[in-house]
This record gives structure tokens, C-alpha cells and sequence, in this order.
């Protein structure tokens, strides 16, 4: 971590920044509410806040910070769950909460031009009237910002079928480190020249600052219903989230809870869940009406063969939007049984469903932490919520220890260490578990190339290869990590 | 350009390479087949050819070219349309004809894992007897290879509800200038780390070589069927389209024809086609049988309310397929009426397709040279065939002017100056006015984090800011390049 900015006096540096006084945050009790993002478990006091109001300020504030070799950490609304925006103690917290309009709705191309503290529900609120809507749907979407989501790529229940962020935007605007403005991405279906807007895209906040972002909207679908269907095992449940897909079914949404997540979600909200199943899909279909009805009738059949205990289709809209409403809240219940709780993010192939929660389940025992699995069965991203006691000695300690083993665990089963949530702080170790020291590398020469001084996010999302050689752990192709736990399934 | 292998060599280079004679081509004659890709216009014998037959050799003849300083064009199956295999006088021809397995298919994740000279068509063929198949279809499907459909970024008639090679493939692996193999993407949704693999596909063999592609499969889909509608205008046409699209209809693929077109690709393959109109669309639907068919009656209603004089369901399969040899076959059909065509390919927003055909024509009266037009109307996608005879003297060069005039006019109304065919050597020019300077040197800087030397593909795809200040045209912003022509709609 860079920490040059100890040697650079604050107050001159405010001087230095020429922002009016309302766009700079100086006081302990003022910087208080940014020492941490939706990652908790981590927090730490920024040497300073910036809200700037217009692009001009965000580009003099970076040419400024680099003019001083200032780190600088972006923050949109701070609802990340990896770390990302953890701000640093001798670095400027960049906050994007004051760039919050709707610049330009295009109906005719079905884009929208926002700002980057958009909330993700605003813009498909804004483009109601017009019949049209944004897709990617984080769980967060009443609160992350458009900047956020774009920074670390956010995906939600709606992926499968819709993509991820980078599937739905067309372009940015962001400024260097320098305090340069690109354009990069366009309007068309594809722009020449090196594809920076993917690259950008779930570069977490380590190749520059995003100030604009261009949003691809899509029409409302006529009609959606949901099925809800309840099994004796996850890996039942998993083996049928398999059958469906290979069945050539695309579901809007597909997704999984265990248990402990039936159990939270249906005490807490009341979502009509059969409380005494050991596993439930929720498959929801969209399209025209007769897309989803002949849809319907195979999903139905294939999960009555795939040994689902009972198969219920939502009566009407209020169900639907109850069965849904118990998925969304199913995080927020969780933690109500809990003083705290983890929420890990791997990706495996589907395949594997049933023996990677049956080996998190044993570990759970091992641990003596439960386990509530609530996650995008469609896309394989599993979102295991260890529940711990941060009072607890000891506890928090054993939560990340399992936390990394489950990660190294996707690893091994051919998938990934994170679906959606970001590596930031709290995966950056998995990240050389993930890639070999070339791989490592190629991302070093990639930011080279937008901030030589490493000024933007230090110590996030890709580790040095020094701290790889201190975190002591190999990297491996999949299938290729001892895990003897495996071998039983 | 580098011209360093002036210096070198070609016998002791040859040598120091240690590959099997069978793996190297030194003879003229031998030569002569590589001297150019599908743009054929412009043409230069290599000074060596290699063809290396394993992963391995990529990695020894590339290391050896870097250590030798020898500049490396890498060349799939010599389809593509703007130069990019174009070899250099200096440099090592790379082909990757003999890169012809497919690996794997991974029926339960949808993947197949194949070597880079697989040919696009030969991946649905062999993943056919499992319902699946590859969705993007370029023209040149038959023939051209996966590798150099990844470096280009290829698209085709269903990318407007498939999307392009970006959308569909789901990992790499890939060989650094300086012999290094690096694994980038992953089997699922996203991947941790910056992402390498948008960056690479698309960047025209400047980054590093292809050696292994992993690609998405889709099911196929149960039912396809098409519309045939003949218009008085190509404007009238546009019109339809921006309609269709904005009424919500995704349809698989979205083409129109004006008159030449139309004729020439009437009298060649006998499709069916009204001759006596001045614009035809062609607009596929797929999906599950109920799906389409409530569709077409929207269709159907749309196009009849666009003005359409005649709108004409395909009878039963082989008149659907009819209708499709027509649009596959007009490149060729309109090569029979001309020694020599110039295909371009700008991407423009929908609702300026009428006034820009309309330029397209006025110009076209202008230079003296007939066009021909045939593309991808859903997504903007125009592909002006300049008619032109290489024999007379000066014609080239007009047909040349007159394409740069309709790049720069896309990039006028707001679009991109390629849709599918990429940069290469032929828009070169066009990516100055497209890019500004510090767009240009981000670009630039990417580059050097891969091949700082500058060994691979050297002067395709992004000018120097050098031969933009030589070539004297500005960047512009859309809307502001001053194009009096467009004052007349």
C-alpha cells in the first residue's frame, strides 16, 4: 500500500484541491460514516472525503491527487460486499453520491445516460412509463448506485437470462488518474479498437474513476410467473437445476435456499415457503404469455420428475411477488438470527451443486458455525451466509478461515472465487489460488497502463505476487487441489 | 513499422526456430497463398511462414521472434475483410491452419473447447446430435476459423438476439509475445480480475496469439421462421425497422436488401425475391413454436402498417431457406456484376438509416460508382458494396475516398466506423477521427502491457498519433463533423 500521502500536509492539501468547502469532509465525526462499506468486518478511518459536484472537480481532485501521490479509493453508495471501498488512512475517500441525475432517456436506441450515484431501481423507475426497465437486479438495487455497479460488475437473480452489468451498458465516460476524459464503449453493438469498457467493468475501482455511464434498457416482459418447488435434499434440488437448464429452459431467474434460509425468510416475511422442506428452487419465466405458458408445463414436469416433494405455481401476481419477496428479504432474515454473518460468493459449475453444499455443510459441523444457503442456482454463484458472533473470540477468525476454505473449494470443482460480489479486501488471497504468477502479472502491466503509480485502490482485488509468496498457497488448475473431502461424494 | 528483421538473418533465423521442415514455408511460391487475407486489395509476400502444430511451438517461435526482434502477424483462415493478416515484408507469417481439433464438448455446461483453425460451422456440425450449436454466423462461416473469429470480435446475421463472439465464448488461452501461455476467462458467468477476456477478443492479434478457444453452445431453437417485406424506399424500409425494434420484437436476424442487391442475388440463386422492389427486409423470429407465432402476427401487422407493398411468409422450410441463400449469397452474386468490390462495414444508430443511405446514393452518382447494399438493418449495421474496377486506372483510389467518406459520416450521425469486419490496415485512417488523442494513447498503453516491444500485428488496427497528424483528420464528437449533405433530410 502506497504511503506517501503521511508525508503530505492535510490542510495544505485542502488548500490544494480548490473544492468548495461543502465537497470536503475533514472531521473524525464526519468521516466516521465512510470507515467501511457493506463488508463490515473491515473498517477504517479515511484521511479525508471528497464530494465533488461536477466532472471538472473529479478530474482536478485526481490530477491533484496525483500532482501529490495521494491514494484515492471511489465510493458510490458504499453497499459493496467484498471491501472494495474501504477507505484508507492515508488516502482520499472519492465519494460519487452527489452525481445522482438522469441526464438523457433515448427510447429510440433504449439507452439511458446517467450519472454514477444513480441507484440501480431508479433508472428502471424512470423508464417505467416507456415500458422499459434496466435488468441486472443486485439485491441491493433499492440502494447500490450505477457506478458501483459497474465497478464491480454486478450480476442478481435476473442474470441468467439478462447477463451481468457489462452485458448492459454501452459506454462510460471516466476519468484517469491523471485526470484525463475517455469515452470509452459506444452506441453500437460493438466499438473498434481494444474493448476498454469490458475491461473497465469490474476493474474495482483500480483503472480509473466512472462519471457517466450508458445504460442499455430492455422492454418489459408482457408476463412472468414463478414456480415454486420444495425438496427432501439440496442435492435433489441441485440435480434438478441441472435437468432444467439442460433441458434447454432459460429461466429468468433461477434460485436456490436451503433450510435455515426457508426458515429465516418464511418467519421474517411470511412468503407462503413449506416450511418443512430441506431445499426450495424458486423458477421464474418471462416473455409473451404464450412463451411462458408453453414453458411452463415442461418446468412443471421436469421438476415433478426431478423428485420434488411439491411443485407450486403462484396463483396470482401477489404471490408471485410474495414467493420473491421471501427470496429478497432471505438476507436481511438471516441476520436476524445471527449477530453477524459472512456472505461468501463462489462459482461452480452446476454439476456440482449437490457435493460442494454437502462438503460446506460438514465443514460447517467441523467449524460449529451454521451455514444458511440462499443463492443463483441458475449461474451456479452460491452465496453461503456463515452466521458468527464478532464478540465472540476467535469467531470472526474461524468464519474468514471457512470462508477461504469454501472459496478454494469452487477453485478446485473448476469454478471461481467470486459471481458477483468483487474481490476487493476480502478474497485477495483466493486470488493466488486462482491464477498462476503470469496471469498475476499480465493484470500488473494491464493497470500500468492506466495508473503507473498505483495511486487508485492500493492493496484491492489483485494481490502483489510478494503477497501471494506470504499467503504461502499455490496456485491450481481445477481439479487439481487435494480435497480429500471430494473423494466422499 | 518495425524493420528490424532487415537485420536478421532469414536462414540462421530459420535455424534458431527448430521446428520440423514440414512447419516452415520459405519459397515465393510457397509464400505467394499468404500474401493477403479477404481484402484482397491489398497484397505483400511474408518473409517466412510458420505453421506450428502444437501449443509448445506457438511458444518456442514466438519467443524466438522476441528475442530476435522479428515483428508476427498470426493468421487464422485469411477470411477476414480489413487487412488484418496482411503479412509483413519483415515478419513472420503465423498461421494457425493446422489447429484443427476440436478438444472437448461439454454437453452439461454447454461448452466445447476447440482449437483456434476449428472453422466457425464445424463447431455446430459437430454439436448438432446434442441439440446444440454456436450462434454467431458470419458470412464466411463455412470457411473462416474460431481463432479469427475471436480477434475480430466476428458477428453475423443473429447477433442482434445472440449477440457477437464476445457473448458467446467463455475462455482463452493465449500465447504472450514472449512465450508465455496465460488461461484468461473462466467456465462461468464472470471471472475475478480484470477482464482479459472482452480485452482480447476483438484486439486483431496485437495482444498475443490464440492457441485454444472455449466457446458457449445454445440449444437450438425449436422453430424459426421468416418474413419476407418489399418496400418502395430504402427509407420507407428504415423506418420498418426502427418500428419493429421499437415495438419490442427481438427478432433472430434482421437484414435488408436494396435493388442491386436484390437483382444480383435474384438472378444468382433464384431466391424468390420481388425484383421490382427498391427494398427488401428479411426478419427471422425463433423460439418455441408459440413464441414465434404470436409473433409473426405482430409482425406481420407492423410491417403492413410501414408501408409495405407486398409482406410474405416464408410457405414452409425450404422457401425459408430460399429466402436466406438469397441474403448469403448476394456478396458473391454482386461480384458477378463487377470486376472488383469494396465491402464497408460502419454501425449507425436505426433511426438514421434513411438519410444515410440516401447520402450513401448521393455520393454514389458523385465518385461514379455503383453501390450495393446488403446488411444487417436491427443493428445498424450498414455494408455498402462499392462496385469498382481495379484495371482502370484511378478507381481504386476514388473507391477508397469514397469509403472513408462513409465511415466518417457513421461516425457523424453517431456510430462506429466497423460493425463486425474490425480495423485492420483499412480504417486505419477512420480510428483518428473516430479517437481522440488521449483515447488513442490509452489504447497505445494497453498495448505496451502485453507487447512492449510492438512485435505483434504491428500498424493494424491503431494508428500512432503520428500518422493521425499526417493523415490531418480531426477527432469529432458526433453531430459536430460538418456534413452539409445531411442539412437536405
Amino acid at each position: 500500500m502506497n504511503d506517501v500521502a503521511d508525508s503530505v500536509d492535510r490542510a495544505a492539501f485542502i488548500a490544494a484541491l480548490e473544492l468548495p468547502a461543502r465537497c470536503i469532509l475533514s472531521d473524525e465525526a464526519e468521516l466516521r460514516p465512510y470507515e467501511c462499506d457493506g463488508l463490515s468486518a473491515y473498517r477504517r478511518l479515511p484521511w479525508l472525503v471528497v464530494l465533488p459536484e461536477t466532472i471538472e472537480q473529479v478530474q482536478s481532485v485526481l490530477a491533484c491527487c496525483h500532482r501529490h501521490r495521494v491514494p484515492v479509493v471511489a465510493r458510490g453508495a458504499g453497499t459493496g460486499l467484498s471491501g472494495g471501498a474501504l477507505p484508507l488512512a492515508n488516502g482520499v475517500l472519492l465519494s460519487l453520491a452527489k452525481f445522482t441525475d438522469i441526464i438523457d432517456i433515448d427510447i429510440h436506441n433504449r439507452l439511458a445516460r446517467v450519472q454514477p450515484g444513480v441507484r440501480n431501481l431508479a433508472i428502471s423507475e424512470a423508464v417505467a412509463e416507456h415500458g422499459l426497465y434496466y435488468a441486472p437486479d443486485p439485491s441491493s438495487q433499492i440502494a447500490c448506485s450505477i457506478g458501483g455497479n459497474v465497478a464491480e460488475n454486478a450480476g442478481g437473480v435476473h442474470c441468467l437470462k439478462y447477463g451481468l452489468t457489462v452485458h448492459n451498458i454501452a459506454a462510460l465516460k471516466i476519468i484517469t488518474m491523471d485526470g484525463e476524459l475517455l469515452d470509452i464503449g459506444c452506441h453500437a453493438l460493438d466499438s473498434p479498437g481494444y474493448d476498454l469498457l469490458a475491461l473497465f467493468t469490474g476493474s474495482e475501482g483500480l483503472l480509473g474513476v466512472i462519471v457517466e455511464v450508458t445504460v442499455r434498457l430492455l422492454p418489459q416482459p408482457d408476463y412472468a410467473q414463478v414456480v415454486l418447488a420444495a425438496f427432501d435434499s439440496v442435492t435433489d434440488a441441485g440435480q434438478a437445476v441441472a435437468t432444467l437448464i439442460s433441458a434447454g429452459i432459460l429461466p429468468a431467474g433461477l434460485e436456490m435456499m436451503d433450510t435455515l434460509a426457508i426458515r429465516a425468510a418464511e418467519d421474517f416475511v411470511h412468503a407462503g415457503y413449506p416450511t418443512d422442506a430441506n431445499a426450495i428452487l424458486l423458477c421464474e419465466l418471462d416473455g409473451t404469455r404464450a412463451e411462458v405458458e408453453a414453458q411452463l408445463d415442461k418446468v412443471i414436469t421436469l421438476l415433478n420428475n426431478s423428485g420434488a416433494g411439491e411443485v407450486r405455481q403462484a396463483r396470482d401476481e401477489q404471490e408471485r411477488l410474495r414467493f420473491w419477496a421471501g427470496r429478497k428479504a432471505a438476507f436481511p432474515a438471516v441476520g436476524r438470527l445471527s449477530p453477524d454473518y459472512y456472505c461468501m460468493d463462489g462459482t461452480i459449475p452446476r454439476q456440482h451443486l449437490g457435493k460442494v453444499l454437502a462438503t460446506i455443510s460438514a465443514w460447517s459441523d467441523e467449524y460449529g458455525l451454521k451455514v444458511a444457503n440462499v443463492f443463483h442456482a441458475g449461474d451456479g454463484n452460491l452465496h453461503p451466509l456463515i452466521l458468527y458472533d464478532a464478540n465472540t473470540p476467535g469467531e470472526l477468525e474461524r468464519t474468514e478461515e471457512f470462508g477461504g476454505r469454501i472459496l478454494e473449494l469452487c477453485i478446485a470443482v473448476g469454478g471461481t472465487i467470486t459471481g458477483e460480489h468483487g474481490v476487493g479486501m476480502e478474497k485477495i488471497n483466493q486470488m493466488c489460488v486462482q491464477f498462476n504468477s503470469a496471469e498475476l502479472q499480465q493484470f500488473h502491466a494491464v493497470k500500468q497502463a492506466f495508473d503507473p503509480d498505483g495511486l487508485l485502490n492500493p492493496g484491492k482485488a489483485i494481490p502483489t505476487l510478494a503477497r501471494c509468496a506470504e499467503f504461502g498457497r499455490m496456485h491450481v488448475h481445477h481439479g487439481e487441489l487435494p480435497f480429500p473431502e471430494l473423494e466422499r461424494f
